[in-house]
């Protein structure tokens, strides 16, 4: 059964107060996206990566990719409006019918190998996998008059990538139409009725989305050197 | 109107991997609980600081206190059999009837002196001000029976501290006897029935509580020098 990775990186530096796009900053020495990648061929080293990049980011991503002498094989597919489209246009990028695909975030380099391999376990046997972790502080639900209400956070998973699924869950799932309440591909999922099946993640599995979180990066890689 | 800290510092290294309890291990050459302490100082040197320490750590604590001439004044009292015992006994220390008191966990030692004021000027307004950041990560729902639902993130809040009451608000709340559902002081006092109002907390103000967050916090206070 054929694998594919679609790494969605359409974030700008918005958060993060940079000029340069949140994926292509340098994390010990290599730009965030080049971790991301290198974990999945890690993984899997005849998975087909399929990398979802804004079109106006590409000729900056090839020229890194020559700069760094990055081997890891994969095929670059322009973002759309919305994360959705990213992921559909990544997907329309994979002409097999049958296989299993990962949707991960490029900004979330420090996957670990075996989570990737776990995720492709299950989504093999179950349909998805769907990578979460518990909460580690308290939440509380806000309303829109101001007032809050405690929760109990054991009721509760952060999600993060990846989300693995059988290549016809998925893309019967993108058949929708796209709506705001799809904040990741479990959600479209879900949606279009799909039971979710959810695996454990990690900690180290950080989202790089703020200045604070660069910097756990670089104290992250300097500690695993 | 006098000001109170308490600050909770019943945690073990169990989930640190450490021996030593966690609001001890140094960071930046200084034991995290001591950043904690200097936090609430340096917002108003007259605070009155309540530390709450359990029975067998105090000796450990006064050696260290001694060992680095840590000489933020305060008051310590020992913890109880849980957080909402150990913040009971905090409160009985405090004699005066009327006032404001901070109620702080002892591993956030990097809470923004500004978010120490703001929170005492909206207790002092309000009654209480109870610090919460948005959520970066999607959240799922889980049930007991293993499916679970997308639900939306931006009507949640994750909770930190310091939490902050005017002394007859959480006074009266912690008459209450003690429940499962107390996670925090802010459901303490909703349970007494008391309006909550939020204020704004920052991602720097982590929590420490595993060794990668121990990593960040040495990589922050580097970035801070």
């Amino acid at each position: 059964m054929s694998l594919y990775a679609i790494i969605v990186a359409g974030g700008t530096g918005s958060r993060m107060q940079s000029e340069v796009p949140k994926q292509f900053i340098p994390v010990g020495r290599l730009p965030v996206l080049m971790h991301t990648l290198t974990r999945f061929y890690q993984a899997f080293p005849s998975i087909q990566i399929i990398l979802v990049l804004p079109e106006k980011d590409i000729s900056t991503w090839n020229t890194l990719c020559k700069q760094y002498t990055f081997t890891v094989p994969h095929l670059q597919v322009p973002g759309g409006e919305t994360r959705f489209h990213s992921v559909k246009n990544g997907l329309q990028a994979i002409t097999a019918t049958d296989g299993l695909v990962a949707i991960h975030d490029g900004v979330r380099p420090f996957v670990p190998v075996a989570t990737i391999k776990h995720s492709f376990d299950v989504a093999r046997e179950k349909g998805c996998a769907i990578t979460v972790i518990p909460l580690k502080d308290s939440i509380r639900k806000v309303s829109v008059d101001g007032t809050s209400q405690t929760v109990d956070r054991t009721h509760f998973r952060l999600v993060q990538t990846p989300q693995t699924f059988q290549l016809p869950v998925i893309r019967q799932s993108f058949l929708q139409a796209v709506h705001t309440h799809f904040t990741d591909d479990a959600s479209v999922a879900e949606a279009a009725g799909f039971q979710l099946s959810l695996i454990d993640g990690s900690y180290e599995n950080i989202k790089i989305t703020t200045p604070e979180d660069l910097l756990w990066a670089e104290a992250f890689l300097k500690k695993k050197a």
